[in-house]
């Protein structure tokens, strides 16, 4: 009995933090911590616009901000022909980001600010992100394979647009902000995000079609622990792409 | 008797007045006079393009023409994943559209051209086009809060987008006549018609869930006198932004 | 007897080789061709973004392949309400056309490229693309005539998007490989290829309505004619628009 309180089966311990994962409710925590690092970007993002941005364009940044951070339901309901507003009914939503970016740009004393930009405050925010974007991922992959059952690449490229809905409303969006940047897109530099985001859907794809002879608990904890590994490394070294080490030697996108 | 045909409850008139201009068919008399300010403003807005971009670009001219006519529609069912095209099905709006942009760029000694551009043809012409805008908003409202009740930000934003549709239209309307102008657009520089837009629209959102203890004929009335009043402040004065000074002492948006 | 079967009634003859244009299977020969005339058309247009565009950005020289290999479908369904999506459905296209771009790119001794650019074979391939545009043309306007009956307007929009898709989506295209040309587009220009499918649209239009009194067979054939002679002309003489003399004594659009 002893022994079975302090070391239970660690194959079953990691299927219960699995199904956990996969259940948890993401509102509010995780979404919390996913629109503070979005409005923290925008607000980043727009210093080279002259200083003060948000003070003198607040309806760009507000619109900038919500963009960004409702970009993966916005570019799959673009692509998948749902009205592009649909995400907007839900006021809470809404309300939760105006709040977040209210706070984050205009805040006292710039609090929030200062808090989110704190390296360990961020990090645990861009683990907890890490969690809510291979949960978008999981979703989409589900809702897609009902509607289009066996159209692998659209199925594919929902799990992508999931993952990475940002990198391809980037354009859109620096557009509201006056900021032109045509040179540059995900399509042309292919970042970790687009690549994790093919490698996870392929690995939920392989899943559930059985070639991968694991449980979707493991699977997707496998995903999760992986995503945040790469994502602390971003975040504390300078690599930009900690996936290029291992595609150098079979091939570069 | 004779004082009740003199001089009838002003009140009751002003209902009465309200109730006229909810009903009344705005084909073809205000659409008129909106097609011919679009085509007047594109127009104008070509002059920098070269000389007789009109007869250089007569495609450009009339799809942005078009586009900029049917501005809010179009906006509106991009938005709400309607079909882009449902509006071009009314043959009988895009043959007017055409005759009216015909007209207005290649007519006989350029006499409408000139007709529009005389103050008292291009002010009662405006005050027209601004009753189109309040019933334009008025409908967008009734609609989109019976397909979405209860999410005031969608109702909110099918208001703004219908009472400002060209706004957020204008960016690609301008690169189809080869005019990129990355630099600003409607959310930098929020203009009065978003924000009259807005207000209105919050106006006819309280009076619809009777926070506003006033009758919707006399609320719709209040709305068209002043936007045909701040429309006339704007015509006659340099001044782009009536509602400036009156939120000044409150905050910028 | 011996007559009949040495010189058969010409005008049955025709209306049995349109029937067959009509009917032909257009997978997967004609797309074949199709295909690798688009792809081949990105990587030409890719040369001023540097020496091996296609070796440094696969991924954006793929999605261009595809979007204009597919372009008709894409502007229609985004025109028309349809999920953007919808085509990437049919995988065996999406792996046909990217097994062409990868040998057009990437092939062995680069032979495919070699080959295409060969002007008999080029010119064999542009014959059977007409084909391919006119089929698309004629089976836009069936089945948006099915939808919006009598609403000619939109139909011919269908058509002509349908005829030359890729020519209005050639600026998004063009961005992904971070090519940016604000200064010209299929509006302000208008090319062969829009008033081709125009003119195609409205012949079709006549003859369905009765108006021109021959039979479907013989419009389709005469159409198909007509393209393949133009596309010929255009090949092999610098001339980009061989309706231009045929144009010019009525007006300039």
């Amino acid at each position: 009995m002893d022994n079975f309180t302090q070391s239970p089966d660690p194959a079953q311990a990691a299927t219960e933090i699995g199904r956990f994962l996969i259940d948890v409710d993401m509102f509010p925590v995780f979404f919390m911590a996913h629109f503070c690092i979005a409005c923290l970007m925008i607000r980043e993002d727009s210093k080279d616009l002259g200083p003060k941005f948000q003070q003198n364009h607040p309806m760009a940044s507000w619109v900038s901000s919500v963009l960004t951070s409702l970009a993966g339901v916005i570019v799959t309901n673009f692509l998948f022909g749902d009205a592009v507003v649909d995400i907007i009914k839900e006021d809470r939503l809404i309300i939760f980001v105006t709040v977040i970016w209210y706070l984050m740009n205009y805040g006292p004393f710039d609090l929030l600010y200062k808090v989110v930009r704190m390296p360990p405050v961020y990090i645990v925010m861009a683990m907890l992100q890490e969690n809510l974007r291979v949960r978008c991922i999981f979703q989409a992959l589900e809702q897609v394979g009902k509607a289009y059952p066996g159209a692998i690449f659209i199925v594919l490229l929902a799990g992508v647009v999931n993952g990475n809905g940002y990198g391809y409303l980037k354009i859109v969006e620096r557009l509201i902000r006056g900021k032109w940047t045509p040179g540059s897109n995900d399509f042309l530099e292919v970042t970790y995000l687009t690549k994790s985001s093919v490698y996870a859907s392929v690995a939920f794809m392989l899943q559930a079609s059985r070639f991968l002879l694991i449980s979707v608990e493991i699977t997707y904890l496998t995903v999760v622990v992986l995503f945040m590994i790469f994502r602390l490394l971003m975040t504390v070294t300078p690599n930009k792409d900690p996936l290029l080490p291992l595609e150098m030697p079979i091939c570069k996108i």
